[in-house]
């Protein structure tokens, strides 16, 4: 029987048909097999499920033991198994996290990412894992339509794509948001939840501030990118 | 001993000594009793809690059993046992939320909304206990610099507020966001996680759209408020 997820598998899991009919409309080429449970509704998105998988040569195994296995959840009656893997990135606009360490954070920028048309992510290790269920689940499917890449470090990704505008979010930065310049392709960079980014991104571009009062000590990381990622392209959404 | 939290209790807690702290530094009155752990350092802080709770006639009672009882984590080693209360609203702007079902949701919104300077908190019921000790803590603490009061409608809520600017958010609605104006005090309104405000709200002040594309069906809610706080609030705050 399939065992719960852990971070060095070379596959993970869709929890549920929402998620799963995700994968298989957007990832096709990774889904390894589906499995389902019996008390599964046996309508539409059922029997569309059904038609891709024969199309695609992907097996369909019914097993609500391994559902009940893999899920902590009560209703969760599909499951996508599929193999890892990893886009190129594009030289459009990038969202950075250095450091990432919120499984639901993550899931949430991923999301707000595609959503204001943002569709690069880079991880600075260590980060969290993309692939737990837990982060695919809370991007509700959207980790299946962004680039992403893990770098080792900064100074690596920083090396690949040197030519755009580096914009690293900090308390410290002298520059408002809401005074920011766009000039050509840019990166967003934010650091990890709990210790932002070190001084040394106080050299990186041009660092930004979202500016709120000392009641509180930060915002949410992902509160935090979605107001960068609103102002950056608030110009551009029609 | 002291049973979990419900929501029909006449008490709520604080989980751990930040929070703690926070309770006795802004709500004392409420403050009922405070629970320790065995385990607990006997450092500053502690003899910080110590003499406000002398000086307060609050009662401290060493008791583990209470703490792991009421705690799901190891590591919360202080809890303060507070009676539950409510704030007046004052005049100035508020934020409101149309039953919200989302404990950590509503927590990330308390922190964001002071940390913008806005102080006031609407609930139209049914919707989520703000006494819940896990709102509390995802607040970290916030909910204690927060005024905020439970409606039984939209409609109370608006004849005792009539004389400001409403704008609801909705996905219908056909101002942006960006395109905004702001004439006196207002109230930002958005409605539940999953469905958001009903076509009636298309009647009520302005309505404002957060653009972003049709890849994702809708913005995380904490993230729409946070970028909603900052649009509105960006060019006050220093």
């Amino acid at each position: 029987m399939m065992k719960k997820y852990r971070k060095d598998d070379r596959i993970s899991y869709t929890l549920g048909t929402t998620l799963t009919m995700e994968l298989l409309n957007k990832k096709i080429e990774y889904v390894n097999r589906i499995y389902i449970h019996s008390k599964l509704d046996r309508n539409d998105t059922y029997y569309k499920m059904i038609d891709i998988c024969k199309n695609n040569n992907i097996e369909v195994i019914e097993s609500d033991k391994t559902i009940n296995n893999l899920s902590d959840k009560d209703n969760c009656y599909m499951i996508g198994v599929f193999n890892k893997f990893e886009e190129r990135l594009d030289d459009k606009n990038h969202i950075v996290l250095v450091n990432p360490s919120n499984m639901g954070n993550l899931g949430t920028i991923i999301r707000s990412s595609i959503g204001f048309g943002i569709n690069n992510l880079v991880i600075i290790k260590p980060g969290v894992d993309i692939f737990d269920p837990k982060v695919i689940r809370s991007s509700m499917g959207a980790i299946f339509n962004i680039n992403f890449k893990y770098y080792d470090s900064f100074s690596d990704y920083q090396k690949e794509f040197s030519k755009r505008d580096f914009f690293p979010f900090m308390l410290k930065a002298k520059t408002n948001l809401k005074d920011k310049v766009i000039n050509g392709n840019y990166s967003l960079i934010f650091g990890n939840e709990a210790s932002g980014l070190d001084d040394s991104y106080l050299n990186v571009g041009t660092p930004l501030i979202i500016k709120h009062n000392k009641t509180i000590d930060s915002l949410n990381l992902d509160n935090a990118v979605s107001i960068a990622l609103y102002e950056f392209t608030k110009d551009e959404i029609e």
